[in-house]
């Protein structure tokens, strides 16, 4: 056993406005954050499941970046209205959300 | 194979001064996560590990908290004189450096 069963990491990270690459926390980041965080607790998850502040993860083409660990699943583009299914399929099922899955070949090479 | 081999996060939470768990961003995250950039970057490693800022990893009473996956390893109050010895022992060798894990028994419960 590891401190956590799965590690959430959520790009936060803000870049001046109008930079070409733009950034996750302007797309929403810090919402999806939050949200992950609340739902984590109201399951009772929040123990031995963490939704983690991340800087840039490097994915920024993508919007808002999630990547989950020890997996390393890559999401792109992730919306308040897909945190409860990756938390329900992914986290509590093991079934990571392959529709979110970031498209780029670098990204989820396993899966 | 995944996008990273190894991806390290290190703590760079702040708090307000003060506050009684302090942070790590006081006690010198930035200058540990700016070094470990640097060093993957002269050893040519940069496109296969990432050095990455992270919020609070919930980990703030062993002072700078860096965690690598894919193994979840925890190290606790790094310091600028540790990045070294972290890149050529665990990241190049795959040995953790145990003199540097976090001590309390929820973490590093494999090692």
């Amino acid at each position: 056993m590891k401190r956590f069963d799965k590690h959430i990491f959520i790009c936060e990270n803000q870049r001046p406005e109008g930079h070409p690459r733009g950034c996750c926390k302007d797309k929403g980041g810090s919402d999806v954050k939050e949200l992950f965080k609340k739902r984590l607790k109201e399951l009772g998850l929040n123990s031995s499941v963490r939704a983690n502040t991340a800087g840039c993860l490097d994915a920024c083409e993508y919007g808002v970046t999630v990547v989950v660990y020890p997996e390393q699943v890559w999401y792109g583009g992730v919306k308040i209205e897909d945190v409860e299914e990756i938390i329900q399929s992914h986290i509590l099922n093991n079934k990571p959300v392959e529709r979110l899955f970031i498209k780029d070949a670098r990204f989820n090479k396993d899966e």
